[in-house]
């Protein structure tokens, strides 16, 4: 029997406050947005920690950090994240992931322990999307999904290139990812509050949602407030109220489906003026693919039946689609098994954000670990995971990349 | 038998179209804002056009413009309406009231025809609002129902007050308006589209319906439209949403019920997020004060439900609120009778606009005469009335002052 090796808890949550410091804000929360100076900054205490604790670094092309711990094989069981940061975010999503991968480093350092395949630990380019889209762009890149051509062209809202900012901080690389990956744990923060409702100490994630994006505009006639008879109106406002609330009684009990109106827009936007236009955005996500699908023709009969009813025209435009991705069942059960194995109360749950693990599950079996998020706040200064939770999410991913090595 | 006095239509009609290019907009309308140098250019007018007529005119301290025709008595029949327009308005709007209360003027002194009482015909002050409120603001002051020096502090958005522009348009008057009014007949086009859509020549209007403003904050929790679950959710849109098509199918069948929701904004109005907050105008009318009170009690019996039914807070504000106001029974039997002599369609119908009218009722037995406006269009440059309408309300107007005179 080998002894259990343990992370450093302590050392693990030292450098999680460290690492906030860099781009830190003023009120708490921190400041990273891709490819800026504070990315930079992060980007190279990133590589010195990486060289302190003996990792061979390489950077390829669109920036992605890799940094390996050699075993007796090149095949590397990876693991990592992204510590770019929207404009005003928290200590905890993304760098934990990354900065955990290296406490597993340092525990497995400690104990003085050889494994049989590499492990690498990942910091990937531009996650989060706030400064250049696509978000994920990073890892979409490593996958093959994206050329280097088409990224490095991408501009930020002031019209720069992606490809000049990363010339311009030093971090457009001329090495490469590892070229055999046996499997990938990427360890995050939940961003939501299905954890601590339930009180789960670790989550299994199954895999990423699906997304649908439309934006709806729906024409109707503006007329006086007081002087037009209900019989008489095309009230565009009044009409895309119905289908949004419509839609959301007939989705209610179809399973997992999440529907939100994030932006809705009345044009004149006068208290005595029966709206004319309204612009409205409507984010549909769901797990099972089927479903997703289900609810998109769900939409469009409700379009349909709105324009009949209120006599109004809605076009509608896809903003985005993705399918979902569902996680490698191996490493699901796997993971909560190690959780158990612990003694942590565990669940699955599928991932309602984006994360750099669908886009290396294009290359290699990948599965997520997630840890709750004190009132499921994230993208917010008050961003918070509880340190004992900090600990469990990353002796799981200790023990699970071990599981891996040999 | 006196022969029946006829207006002259092709004069009216030239009258009507003249006065419009004092302020024409280029593609078409007119701009007179209330006491902008355009306003000022319009009173010139109408002030020579009825000493042209041999009117006494008059102005008052808030510039109200009275030209009185001489009857036996001082005691006088008032007709009259407005000639500021909105910033992009049409041609009829309160001019034509103005126009036709001097077409009658015309047709009786071409008729040589001497009354026992005196006629009036009157322009208020700033009756839109656009640029002052409250709207209605001249006849109001007249009526007593608020003080000049009131009155004059009113700033427009530029901070400008109404007495420094009356003052420098030369409208301040030392004037005063008629102590004794018989009644008041106020000529005006619908601004709604149901004596076109009903195919009614003469609108006898039986009163103002009553206005009931309310501006509702609903108070949420913001969250990630991917990662929070729709259980976790208090999400301050969709409430807002089912608030206010919950309240419209609720006051469905209440008779003559007005409600529009004109203006709604969410924050932080973006396609993933939840909405925390949302702004909201809800405008209710009817022409029974029974009735608007019952619908302003469904309205909080709704908030009510809505809080219990989301989690979410709502906050009210009264942006304004009127009883309605009824008109005189004789004079509104009197014009649909005079109508119908003359051949002319009638039906009769509420008010959904305020009215100059609704002030002097406080004062003198008053009553409306609305014509058709094509496509129910007013505020607007494509505001019309076809020519045979104009001509026949303001034969209706000829024959009601006549029929009060004697």
């Amino acid at each position: 029997m080998f002894e259990k090796i343990l992370i450093n808890q302590d050392r693990l949550l030292s450098d999680i406050q460290s690492f906030g410091q860099i781009g830190a804000l003023e009120g708490g929360g921190v400041a990273r947005l891709a490819l800026t100076d504070n990315d930079r900054l992060g980007r190279d205490e990133l590589v010195r920690r990486m060289k302190a604790l003996g990792l061979r670094v390489s950077i390829d092309p669109i920036g992605n950090i890799f940094g390996t711990r050699a075993g007796k094989t090149t095949a590397t069981v990876m693991t990592g994240s992204h510590i770019d940061t929207v404009l005003t975010g928290g200590l905890y999503d993304g760098t934990y992931g990354v900065l955990a991968g290296l406490e597993v480093i340092a525990a497995l350092n400690d104990a003085r322990c050889m494994t049989e395949h590499s492990i690498t630990v990942a910091a990937f380019t531009n996650e989060e999307g706030s400064r250049f889209q696509p978000d994920m762009l990073g890892s979409l890149v490593f996958a093959g999904g994206m050329s280097i051509e088409a990224a490095r062209s991408t501009r930020d809202s002031a019209g720069v290139t992606l490809g000049a900012e990363l010339d311009r901080i030093g971090y457009a690389g001329t090495g490469h990812g590892p070229e055999k990956i046996i499997s990938y744990y990427e360890l995050h923060i939940e961003q939501g509050p299905v954890l601590e409702d339930e009180k789960i100490q670790i989550g299994v994630v199954t895999g990423v949602q699906g997304i649908s994006w439309t934006r709806l505009t729906v024409t109707g006639r503006s007329a006086h407030a007081g002087t037009t008879p209900m019989r008489s109106r095309v009230d565009a406002g009044l009409a895309a109220m119905e289908l949004v609330t419509s839609l959301s009684a007939t989705l209610k009990d179809v399973p997992d489906q999440l529907i939100t109106c994030g932006s809705f827009r009345v044009v004149p936007d006068l208290v005595n003026v029966v709206p004319q236009r309204c612009v409205l955005t409507l984010d549909l996500r769901n797990p099972d693919e089927k479903l997703l699908l289900r609810a998109e023709e769900c939409l469009s009969q409700t379009i349909l039946d709105i324009e009949t009813t209120y006599g109004v025209s809605i076009q509608t435009e896809t903003l985005a689609r993705f399918e979902p991705v569902p996680f490698d069942s191996c490493l699901i059960d796997r993971i909560e098994n190690l959780a158990r194995d612990n003694g942590y109360s565990t669940g699955r749950l599928c991932s309602g954000a984006g994360h750099d693990a669908q886009m290396i599950a294009r290359l290699a079996p990948a599965a997520m670990i997630f840890v709750p998020s004190v009132n499921g706040l994230s993208h917010n200064i008050a961003e918070l995971t509880l340190p004992d939770d900090l600990c469990r999410g990353t002796q799981v991913l200790l023990d699970a990349i071990l599981s891996s090595v040999f």
